[in-house]
């Protein structure tokens, strides 16, 4: 019962938050089935938890520091209790293993996908709601797990349409960063904010480059708006020693690992590392993959709990944006080795890593490069029986019941209007083919017919000139009569024109 | 950084919510690709809201009246505006139709499905997540929408493996209802609540018989447990007209939708509603769906939103439950015209008719007469290949890598288990086939061989008599050596002993 003293609401969507029409969904059901078979083959299987926790079993391990309050959308239940919706797929698988670690089989690999949520600003392409698609391995520490997650995601990309050579999944390891970090007197549970400071100040390479990253170690960095970002407050040897690691690449992983055993392994944490990434090289090589899967010491990763490996998906190719500037997509997926994550639970350390696809992300780069698992950018619609004798429904009914059968996929126009507003409406549904029938049709001589419209050819001839040679015949195709039991082979015949 | 000092969290999923593992979702993703491939026949398209939404555009229309303020997780963002979790998937499209009305084509049909939430006490069977798939067609007032959805919700049915007969679509008009509310002194804004506390006291017919629902018409119910229910307090003559109409059925729908016009129209808007099933029984009739969509005086629906027709999908069939009790599954969708809805917006009336299908029910009831829709109970596991000698892990990887190759699914064993535990982890994944190479097989006279083991029939020979004729056949069949380049078509052949 709607009140009308009550002034209108305003329909609008809140920030960050964005519908999705047909073609978006079928695009992003085709992206997630081919990383679902991708999964698939390297033995992965589906498991989905639900979209709220109790918000303690969540934890908390996002990476904006400043406001360690936000990011987590949480609230009361009836009985009193904090719940909050997941902000990532890791946090709550952590919580699923711990919970029925006895029953599943170990290593247990596992995939899910499904939108998280955060509690955040929203902005240019930053989302409150947005898509990930996360697999992961627990129960086996062996860095062979590593270097097959990694494998498995360079095989994701090639399946989704981007060409080997467009893409690169960088590898690196925490305890080679934690063994420079311990070398420059930043060890203890006392240094453990600093540290995070420092591994989110590299992390910013990318995007700030050296001179940025060597701002955000020592004092801090002001930006061009003005603001202060306070720095971990190194002193220029320790930044020097840091950022000497961001460029240790070498040509091969081979090169790198044992660059990286040379210059950065004085500790046994970081030897333990060089030595985790000279395994990974061995395997990656093996493999053959050893021009995809590359060893980067520059890589971070801003997350807390990541313990040992750490990978990032990036695309290297840059596309031209409408404004002429180059774009380029970076990151579309990433992740890490997190043996603590399930030890919050069980009280004793699990191995567990895995890698994490930002789908939105990928979806957009996937559109630039025009790949063809996107499909067609606006889906045909539906044959459109028109109804132009309001007391003959049953019998348009029976036309559409009709073509059905024939697993055709058609609609009975519903609305209100006149012919051509019918035609416009089966344009807008971008529909290939509609079927006429009005009372000189229904009332042929020789028994009922249709007429049978070729939208698009109707379209081309609306817009097309009347000299082309092939007018006639043309027109001909693009509306034609037929007695009634010949209308599922005519629409058949109109929509195989026109199929994908 | 975990730290040592804090007590473990324990792992645990609030109530009503569930962890979902790979046979249930598998089989819900094929439930959902039928719905799906059966509204898209009938020219629905897909459509996705965000899973929140600015809580006054919700609205709130829940049918739990004794908890006004219930039903609903909601929670200020960072900007302090209310958000609401979507608990159901009406209230959304209405919003995204009055957001985007001018560019969406009209009469605008459309699906979408997803999880819903209610912050409600679980119990069993009620969950606060829970799957729906909605069809609605927005912007036709024709009477031939609402057949059409119930029509549609038939064939759904069917193609999920339900036999004609077995269900039965129910359709019956607010309008009548209406009518007879304003027949007994119940019309007027004033009355809203109390025709409300009409109608879902009417909706307890099939929970509580006609004697329930008599006591909530009068003056009240006291259930087993002590609670009482306050009636809506209709006199006996009310009581007695309200109750009459649920009692109204015919042996066929012309006959029903003949008697209500007869008995129950002696108000404009009454014989408005009896013309329309009238209307609604002739297309009905005319599709050749008189058998599953059948008008039912009886349905109400609790809802306070319907404006006209109103339909509700019953399983008529029922199973033997695990305590040898016979179960009835009863009602797995229903719907209904909300021609008020999207007005909430747009401050003019647009008419809408839609179908809700509670996905979560129809699974259990699919469960019962094993619809094969659902697939097998525990899905096969990949195809393992053991990892018996740590230092030639890449050699193993590689069988891995061919598998994959050639689109096997196949993993490396990644644990730190032995030969026996790794045959056992095969066993739990539910898998066909293991692939076995020690140092024997490695370095065989001819050259490298691998065993296939066929675990299948491994399982059968260990739970089989030694006697059985063919048990010399079957060992070697269930494992075998082969040079590593047979490999791939060793392992096909077993997968296809067992394939589904």
């Amino acid at each position: 019962m709607i009140d009308d003293a009550q002034p209108a609401t305003k329909p609008r969507l809140p920030r960050g938050l964005a519908d999705r029409g047909p073609a978006d969904l079928a695009a992003t059901e085709r992206l997630m089935a081919a990383i679902r078979d991708s999964y698939e083959l390297y033995g992965f299987e589906a498991v989905e938890t639900p979209f709220l926790e109790y918000t303690d079993a969540l934890g908390k391990f996002l990476p904006d520091l400043d406001r360690p309050n936000a990011g987590v959308f949480s609230f009361k239940d009836d009985d009193e209790q904090w719940l909050s919706l997941r902000y990532d797929l890791t946090a709550p698988l952590a919580r699923y293993v711990a919970e029925h670690y006895d029953a599943l089989p170990k290593p247990y690999r596992s995939y899910r996908s499904g939108p998280v949520f955060r509690n955040e600003k929203p902005g240019p392409g930053r989302f409150r709601q947005f898509l990930q698609f996360d697999a992961d391995t627990v129960g086996s520490a062996s860095v062979a797990a590593d270097a097959e997650i990694c494998m498995m995601a360079a095989d994701t990309l090639e399946r989704l349409g981007i060409a080997r050579g467009d893409y690169v999944v960088k590898v690196n390891n925490r305890k080679v960063l934690d063994g420079v970090l311990e070398a420059i007197g930043l060890s203890g549970p006392e240094n453990a904010g600093r540290r995070l400071i420092v591994l989110r100040a590299m992390d910013k390479f990318d995007k700030f480059g050296i001179n940025g990253v060597r701002m955000l170690l020592g004092a801090g960095r002001r930006d061009e708006s003005g603001d202060f970002t306070k720095g971990a407050g190194l002193d220029v040897a320790q930044v020097d020693k840091v950022l000497s690691i961001l460029e240790a690449k070498e040509a091969d992983n081979c090169g790198t690992a044992q660059r990286l055993a040379n210059e950065f392994a004085s500790t046994p944490r970081g030897y333990e590392g060089a030595e985790e990434l000279r395994e990974i090289a061995t395997l990656i090589e093996a493999a053959g993959y050893a021009d995809r899967v590359v060893i980067d010491p520059s890589v971070v990763r801003g997350l807390e709990y990541y313990t040992g490996p750490v990978f990032e998906a990036e695309l290297t190719f840059t596309v031209t944006g409408d404004d002429g500037a180059p774009i380029r997509f970076g990151s579309v997926g990433g992740g890490g080795r997190y043996d603590g994550l399930v030890a919050r639970f069980r009280g004793e350390p699990v191995p567990a890593t895995g890698f994490s696809i930002g789908v939105s992300r990928l979806m957009a780069a996937l559109r630039a490069i025009r790949s063809p698992i996107l499909g067609r950018a606006k889906p045909r619609g539906p044959v459109v029986v028109l109804v132009l004798d309001r007391t003959e429904l049953a019998r348009y009914q029976g036309l559409v019941t009709a073509l059905r059968a024939a697993g055709i996929r058609s609609e009975l126009y519903l609305g209100a209007a006149g012919m051509n507003a019918q035609l416009k409406y089966a344009d807008k549904r971008n529909s290939a083919c509609a079927v006429i029938q009005g009372t000189n049709e229904r009332d042929a001589a020789g028994g009922p017919v249709v007429m049978i419209r070729d939208l698009v050819l109707g379209a081309e001839l609306a817009k097309g000139s009347k000299d082309r040679s092939d007018y006639l015949e043309l027109r001909q195709k693009a509306q034609f009569p037929v007695p009634e039991s010949d209308m599922v082979e005519a629409v058949r015949e109109v929509l195989a024109r026109h199929a994908d």
